[in-house]
Order: structure tokens, then C-alpha cells, then sequence
């Protein structure tokens, strides 16, 4: 580790901060952790993710916001008043309302980089705090025109103990990226498995692996998402419109009802199977040894 | 392997035909491949499904018509006026349709059984044939009311030779169910997955577990698909105008963006949460072991 990161404090002992503090404590950073919810940092202090935060501690090198989006701005704010640090970052799934937010609400730009690391709620029904949550993962940064190299310094030194690599991207472009790659998707998953809140034994068992597949990602919390979906709110309505009028088109060719059905159909399934493949693809080809240093998108 | 199925012809060497003579040929029938696809017909010969079908055979106790939905009836009355076999399937996708064409066309409706084993399409992602593709997997059997027992006998050996456990319904239910679990999704799956068919390669990188999932059935062979679809056009036009509308009214709430959106969607999502909670809970209770010889939904 280098001489930047030497004590962390983690705010939100949840999924993403745990899996953060447990990377940082492998590293030999000295981490704090702080939740309001005094069950969350019991179980993160007995996971082995930090010692609970007590305030004669100096200010840290770092200190990582990881609370839902609609919370960051308030807890950096309050965590700058309070010194508890010299570098601030967050894991936020949403970037721009929270960078436009952080800067209205006058907090320390200059300390401040805010960040998204990817595996967080994208990785499908997999809750538990885990170190290597985001090993060989993108982590995305979103500095500020005026945002200093020691800030970036120190926050690359937090992605470099998690295993991840850093990628750059304007706020509004990564939360567009997120809206395509995940929180549509998520939204999608979600309606698709309204339908079997309620059924039979007998007509679930029926299902095969295709669905379950589909909607593996419904199971992440609703009350996360829905705070990360309304952060997210324009790019996030662009994608299911667009799905939605895909699927309602589709529905009018069938309900047509002519002999050309099929050949209607095809095209969009065959476009499928190409984007189905290209991130299949994709997959394989990212390997943790061969991921970038930093990348554009 | 009971006395009623020692000799068995497969139409048709996909991966579903493929994988039923796989596995008859593994429980000790004798089994003839026809496909007019030489090719096909080859390589079925060359995994051990059986022998090329020859003109000298006698009768098989079963022919199993395992071909694209548009393509049974037809299959299915010149097998028939050809004397194959005694006892006949087909292990289509759609059963309403092919049940009323057969019936309309003047097949022999005595010596056939409707059938539809449940992994094929919907094993999203595994094209390979294999004998154990329907093990513990529900297979559909959709009996005219004048179907003798005689038939139903040789299908029931068909399928506990493929150690898949038989389950009736009319065939307007099993498309209803079908368009639900199966042929809806798949064409939800796809519309995801268009948007990803010319991504530039860095943007695919950043893509996460839970898209991929998402997306995994749209690997299906689009023009077996599309066949599918339209043989089962209202029950799928319904799923997806369902999911359309709830796509559209999320999009609604989000582009309201007041701040009550979080509190609007997460019924949705939590509705969803416990619908794949559902799908999970049916997939771990349902094993080999305790599948029911039957059943209703």
C-alpha cells in the first residue's frame, strides 16, 4: 500500500461500505467504521471490516461515503464539517444529481472525488460483503474540473486495495452508462417477475433456467434501487421507454396475426442473440490481467 | 425399459430430437434419425443418438417429431401416411395450434400424443444435445379426449426414459404457461439485449453479472424463435403488452420526478423481489428425487 492511504473511515455499513472496509483492513489500512444502524457496524466490526469509529481518532486519509445516493450529499457534508478526514469519496450506482448536489450544498469540492465502484448492486443476488466484491471490476471516478492530484492520488490507492481499475467519466455519462447497463435492466427484471409473486407451486415449477436467469437481479432492495432509479430518473425512463416500445411493437406483429409474424420477429431476435453474444464476449475477454489502468468510454 | 417402446424414430436432429435419442438410445431402444438437413442427421449419428432411418425398418413402437412448431403437422401426416411407427409425438414449443392443425388436417389424432418436454429452448444458453436435458424436468403431454391408453403407455416410457415426469394440460393452458415462463421472457430477454449488438467494446467492459443473466435466453436460434412466438401469438402478445405497461407507467413516475418516485416505484421492485424470490425457492424444492409422476397446474 502506498504512504497515501494509511487509515480509512467507511460511512454505511452495508453490502458495498462492508466489502470496501474489508478490502482497505486486508491491505493493512487502518479503517473506522460508522453506521447509524448499530446492528450493521456490529456485524462489519465482527466481519473483521474496521473497529466502530469513536471520535478522539485524527482526521483519516480517506473517509468513503457509502450510503444510498439520496444520502450521500448530507453525510459528506456533515463528515467535512466534522473533519473526520482529509479525502472524501462515495459508492453511489448514481453520479450527476450527487456531484450537482455536493457543489450546491457548498461542501469541499476540493477534497471531495466522487466515485461509483461497479460490481456494487449489479452483482445479482450476491448480498454479502465480501473483499474481492470488486477485484478486476471498473471503478468509476468522477473528478471535478478542479479536483487536485493528491485527492486522486489517494482515491486510487483506495481502488488499487479493492482490485479494481479506474475508469474516468463525466458524471452524466456514467449515469447514462448505468441506466443501459444496469438500472434499466433491473426495472425490466423487477416487472418481469411481478407476474410470479403470487402463484402456484405447481406453475413455478414448471419454470426453467432461462427465467430464473432473467430475473436473478430483482432480488437486490427495493428501497436501494428505487432511491438509485429516481437518482437516475431521465436515463433510467430513455431505456424502459425504449424496451417498452420494442415489446409493444412485438405484440402487434403477433397480434397482426399474418404469416409474415415470423419473419417480423426475427430481425430484433436475431439483433439479440448479436448483443447477447458481444457482452458474452466481452466477459471473457476482461480479465483481471488484463484489465486497463484506466479506460474511456 | 418397459415392452411398449424397444424401436423409436426420431424427426428431426436438433438439439432437442438429438437429445431425446440420446437418451432412448441410453436406455436401450433402438433408434432410427431421419433430418433432412444431412448434415444434422450426421452428427446426431456420430454422438450416438442412433442410426440413419432406412426405408426396410418396420414399424417403431414410437415416433417423436421434434421439429419447429410450423413444421409438426405436416411432419407428423406424412410420417403417418409413410406406416413409421404405431404410437406418435412431437415435442414442439406450442401446442394449441399444432393440436387443432392436426386435428383439421386428418392426421390419425388415436395414435398421437401432444407433447413438449420443458428444458429444450427454455435451457437458455446450453445448445449442445444431451441425454440428460430433460432429467427431473417437466414433460407436458396434452391428450385428445379420445386418446387411448395404448398411446399414452408408449409416451409415458418415451419419458421415463428421458427421466423427465409427465405432467397433462390442454394445450391452451400449456400456451398460456409457456407464453409466462418461457416464450414471454425470451422475447423480453432479446429486446434488452438489441441495444448491446454494436456496443463499442469499453462500454461492454463495465457491464455487470446481473445483465448478462438477464439477457442469457436471447442466445436462442432466432428463427426457431420466431416460429415459436407467432404459433403462440395471444398469450405472448399479452406478457408483453403486461410488461410494456408497467415499463411505461415506471417511466411515467420517473419523469414526474417529484420526490415521492422512490415511494411509487418500490412497490414494483418489491413486488418483483418476491416473485424471483418465488422462482428461486420452486427451483431449490423441485429435485429428481421428489418430482410427482403427475401433475396439475
Amino acid at each position: 500500500m502506498t504512504t497515501t492511504l494509511r487509515t480509512a473511515v467507511v460511512i454505511g455499513c452495508g453490502t458495498t461500505g462492508t466489502s470496501v472496509a474489508l478490502a482497505l483492513t486486508a491491505a493493512g489500512v487502518r479503517v473506522a467504521l460508522i453506521d447509524d444502524d448499530q446492528r450493521a457496524l456490529t456485524e462489519a466490526v465482527a466481519l473483521g471490516a474496521g473497529a466502530a469509529w469513536t471520535p478522539d481518532l485524527p482526521p483519516a486519509d480517506l473517509v468513503a461515503v457509502a450510503t444510498a445516493p439520496s444520502a450521500v450529499v448530507d453525510v459528506l457534508h456533515s463528515a467535512q464539517s466534522r473533519g473526520l478526514g482529509h479525502v472524501y469519496t462515495d459508492t453511489a450506482g448514481t453520479k450527476d444529481i450527487v456531484c450537482a448536489e455536493a457543489e450546491l450544498r457548498g461542501c469541499d469540492l476540493k477534497g471531495y472525488v466522487p466515485g461509483h465502484p461497479l460490481a456494487g448492486p449489479d452483482a445479482a443476488g450476491r448480498d454479502a460483503a465480501d473483499a474481492g466484491r470488486f477485484t478486476g471490476r471498473p471503478w468509476v471516478v468522477c473528478p471535478y474540473e478542479t479536483t487536485p492530484d493528491w485527492a486522486l492520488e489517494t482515491v486510487d490507492a483506495l481502488i488499487e486495495a479493492c482490485g479494481a481499475y479506474r475508469v474516468d467519466l463525466a458524471s452524466h455519462v456514467h449515469d447514462r452508462i448505468a441506466a443501459e447497463l444496469s438500472h434499466g435492466p433491473h426495472l425490466v427484471a423487477a416487472a418481469l417477475a411481478t407476474r410470479f409473486a403470487d402463484s402456484s407451486e405447481a406453475f413455478l415449477g414448471l419454470a426453467g433456467d432461462g427465467l430464473r436467469d432473467a430475473v436473478r437481479s430483482a432480488a437486490g432492495d427495493p428501497w436501494l434501487w428505487s432511491d438509485v432509479l429516481a437518482h437516475n430518473a431521465g436515463p433510467v425512463a430513455d431505456v424502459l421507454d425504449r424496451v417498452a416500445g420494442q415489446l409493444t411493437r412485438a405484440a402487434a406483429i403477433l397480434r397482426e396475426g399474418d404469416s409474415c409474424a415470423p419473419l417480423e420477429l426475427a430481425p430484433t431476435l436475431e439483433e439479440g442473440r448479436r448483443g447477447q453474444t458481444a457482452l458474452q464476449q466481452a466477459a471473457e475477454r476482461r480479465t483481471v490481467q488484463d484489465a486497463p489502468t484506466g479506460g474511456r468510454v
